[in-house]
């Protein structure tokens, strides 16, 4: 067996032949990451030094994968968490990627069921990061022993020393505190790391932390544990004294090849999941968009396997435990941490192993905004779902109502977002999200509002409904979500006055629908109101006065939130924030008595 | 002295009268809690429940404070974190509220060095929230001793049980290895919280945590330590058959009064700063406007002795280094810890002690959204400092480029944003963000551009400058930033081509000068441009867009970055994203060739 025969070959502590190998890649390592640094300025020279040894035991000792083949789904996975020169790969702001990595092994342990392990390399300064620590009690409260993460202790930041300085003891403590098994080891010496790598596969039922203490600048005259080299170049003779040194140190021409993995991996497909019913909802039900979405993605996972949803304990108030009760095993509860959440997420959708969806409060989702940020950079292929957006949350307050949600995820490059209005719209957003490349982000309401759509609608992306049209409006209104039942209640209202509105429901604001907004603009003699849930700045708003921004004969009136909301009643803080139907009636009838009329 | 006779009546525990008093009291707590939640559903009457103990010791045995007047810069100051319905004040999301209190200690510790203390009370499943840990770092490496945290730790979560379960020996060693003084105690027992709170006034150099293991719904028959009643409100029945049970357990109608505060805080003043001289510059000297801000905020720092600074490991390169250097004392290191240097922050300016500069590069504040967030909607009073905005950020790569913070922090309410274009406007910059209330946010760049003001120009918040104007200029283009002096260049190279353009520096983004961009729009037959180093969602632009929204004759076109940027040399970057004066001036011709060019 294959696997066996590996294991065998595997030892604890390579023979000195073999010792001598590893430090001499090392050294390798530390030439490559000078003369890489050369290249493209500002790089990490130093803080590659100290990781050197620990990169070359991990890439050819205890690391199983195909060399030529870096994707196979088989491969033990490597996450680098510090910034390091040598490495090609898109490393985010400090701090997360721990996360990642809890993600990817928790895909290995509870889904794939395979044999990978997840390697992490941490620098000690980002561990001031909470989202580490959010990590660490993840990965210990799900027993994840195959993911080891490595701490290079070198104790210089960039700003001076770390706060534990030079005690490796002090991440030790805090480690086995958050439930990991724990090794403290010398990080230049390549036998004791062989060493303790091997140990961390005997560990069961614990993630295993190995607290590497190590000197930043490793086997650089002069620079080896000085502070202020952080980040800095230097000049090339230097350089090439310093290459010239480490040159001489190196023994041996031999390399290693790692050991093969094990292939235990299954296949999985992601690509062009089907519903597996259209929408069961009726005109007029009285469904909140939240609960659609509970709804529609349990239904989603019926329709593939590798449909997940992760929640921070908010699973009662998003509707995500519709998804956990049907699919108990693929919903993952990540406690009361966004930020861990949103990299969780990032590293089970990694390979493309799963889709991904994470639900909280949209508000919360502002803590985990660099997280997602970075996930963008990398083409991070997640779904988000923000409920209780807006004023309409009502009575639980401020600090709970999402008002810049829109203004952070239009930000976010290439990213869709969904603002469905309806139950029957929520489930084809929440369909298309998951058959969609890339970042989506699906905003939900907290009151329940009428079903509009019938089940044969047909919804895509960047394409808007024009939900009541006549050929006499004389202004269109813009909506989404709450506000568009608002916008045809004043369009009921404003008919018995005789005088009729166009109104449009957008369902993505990211694609916008400009040829639409525009077609009909004009024909409503270049009229347009928008009313939206959200603050002013970067909402539906601005993007459609933005898109607009080159046609003269259109103006553009905008209801939105200004100024701190409180709590109190959904409809009555709607009204009182001016995007109620009374406000979208005051503001036709003001455009229609003056075009240039500066109601509100 | 009224201290030591204070310190004498103040007894490690109380006698079996006060103690029964102060049971009486937490149960009056608990009937007051439950009355609110009828009040204000949904409440959280059983979290009340469980900390109803700790509260009533806290309130009248443990702190020092003036009943009748909670402003008074004596008192002991009380930070509620988790969430309950019997305190008035406003607790953001989870998990921040440890941060504000290190805030409040350090300068009681530090700037103060007065005998107020500082307590701060914490549910257990918020300690899941990475910023907790940040600030439990925080409070051990700067010795804390005035600080007092309790872990209210009743297991149960809004979604169920907390990771760690009903096991609070869990958060002892998490405390621990944070390096906290740690006790343990019975969370509804007054005797011996009595006494721990007394103990943690003799402790030293280290801040204590105290470990209360409580019932969430103590007192309540059926509901303690129940799951599923969270944040639920009960039947008026049941609630009167409660509050009946819980009156009957009441033995005494005594009340008792907080200890009186010890009067050495000092009085300060943080209004009417002045800058000591006015800028040093001359025009055309090339500095960065980040240098500017570290120069500037230095120079403010001789002004008046409460200005302090806050950064997390960027010093060096938001250049708060020039801070640090001349008033070491008044520099807080926080290490990369954005979320809890915001906190920090947070705390550090409530009751108006200190005026705060927070900085960082703009792409890390991202980390602390929420925390900035929530400040805004307490009203918060502290500036915040963003370093490396853009792709003019250069080789550094995407991840360190803030291309959203713009939109971010135009979407807090009341925030005013400043994006000074050279070093004179940058310093006025920051002597006008020292004297507003409320949260301002300076965006900083990292190139080096020319002093285009001379050191007599006048600033004042939502005031554009017109920085290049004749009486024939056909089109207005708006920079900020790097991109002014784009602006500028293109202007200089399209007069020698005949053509001459208007070229407006905002100076703040928010409140944005609305009536300077029309008047000058106009005299430009309608035609703008702006121009922008931020992604086109929720910055400059599209702030332009929406302003002239209702302005028929002006039309706009927006240079912005759009996608995710790369790494590169910066000029070469502005160039390949569309914002550089080679695409103003193509953008300027194209207006003017056709004035419905849908030029880029």
């Amino acid at each position: 067996m294959a696997e066996s025969s590996a294991s065998a070959s595997y030892q604890p502590r390579p023979d000195a032949k073999t010792a001598q190998v590893l430090r001499d890649m090392a050294n390798r390592l530390r030439i490559h990451a000078i003369r890489a640094t050369y290249a493209a300025s500002p790089g990490h020279p130093t803080a590659c030094y100290s990781a050197a040894e620990i990169l070359s035991v991990l890439f050819f000792h205890a690391m199983r994968y195909k060399q030529s083949d870096p994707e196979n789904p088989h491969n033990d996975r490597f996450i680098l968490s510090k910034r390091l020169s040598f490495v090609e790969m898109v490393s985010g702001s400090l701090g997360q990627e721990l996360g990642t990595a809890c993600g990817m092994a928790y895909i290995g342990r509870y889904f794939d069921k395979a044999s990978y392990r997840v390697y992490c390399i941490m620098g000690d300064s980002e561990s001031s990061e909470g989202s580490v620590w959010e990590a660490l009690a993840f990965a210990s409260q799900y027993h994840l022993d195959n993911l080891v993460t490595v701490f290079d202790v070198n104790c210089l930041g960039r700003g001076g020393t770390t706060p534990p300085k030079h005690c490796p003891n002090v991440y030790r403590m805090r480690c086995e505190a958050f439930g990991w098994n724990t090794f403290m080891v010398d990080g230049h010496d390549v036998e004791d790391l062989c060493q303790v790598f091997w140990e961390a596969t005997q560990v069961k039922n614990k993630p295993t932390a190995i607290i590497a203490k190590t000197f930043k600048g490793r086997g650089m005259p002069h620079v080896e544990d000085a502070e202020n080299w952080h980040g800095k170049p230097m000049v090339k003779e230097r350089a090439d004294a310093i290459i010239k040194l480490i040159e001489s140190q190196i023994q041996t021409n031999k390399e290693l090849t790692p050991r093969c993995p094990i292939e235990d991996t299954p296949h999985v497909s992601i690509t062009s999941v089907e519903m597996t019913s259209p929408p069961a909802y009726r005109l007029g039900d009285k469904v909140a968009t939240r609960k659609a979405y509970g709804l529609a993605v349990a239904k989603l996972g019926h329709a593939n396997d590798r449909v997940i949803v992760l929640d921070g304990e908010t699973k009662n108030s998003t509707f995500s435990k519709i998804f956990k009760k049907e699919h108990p095993e693929r919903f993952i509860e990540c406690f009361i941490a966004e930020q861990n959440m949103v990299s969780v997420a990032l590293g089970c959708t990694i390979h493309g192993r799963t889709i991904a969806f994470v639900s909280s409060f949209a508000a919360f989702l502002t803590r985990a905004f660099d997280q997602i940020r970075t996930g963008a950079i990398s083409r991070a292929n997640i779904n988000l779902v923000g409920s209780h957006c807006g004023v309409s949350v009502g009575e639980d307050g401020p600090s709970q109502m999402a008002l810049e949600d829109l203004a952070i995820f239009r930000s976010i490059p290439d990213c869709t977002v969904f603002y469905p209005s309806d139950a029957v719209s929520t489930e084809h957003a929440v369909f298309l999200a998951a058959n969609t490349k890339g970042m989506c982000y699906i905003r939900t309401s907290r009151p329940e509002t009428a079903v509009i759509y019938t089940p044969q609608e047909h919804f895509e992306i960047g394409q808007a409904k024009v939900v009541r049209q006549s050929i006499n409006d004389k202004v269109t209104v813009i909506g989404a979500g709450v506000t568009l039942h608002d916008a045809l209640a004043a369009a009921d209202d404003l008919a018995k006055q005789d005088i009729s509105i166009r109104v449009i429901d957008l369902f993505t604001i990211k694609p916008l629908d400009t040829a639409t907004i525009i077609s009909n603009a004009k024909a409503t003699n270049g009229r347009v109101i928008t009313v939206e849930d959200h603050y002013r700045e970067g909402g539906i708003g601005e993007a459609v006065c933005a898109a607009l921004s080159m046609e003269p004969d259109i103006l553009v009136q905008q209801l939105a939130i200004s100024g701190v909301p409180r709590s109190g009643q959904s409809s009555k803080l709607r009204d009182v924030f001016g995007i109620s139907a009374r406000h979208i009636i005051a503001t036709v009838k003001c455009l229609l008595a003056n075009d240039s009329c500066q109601y509100l």
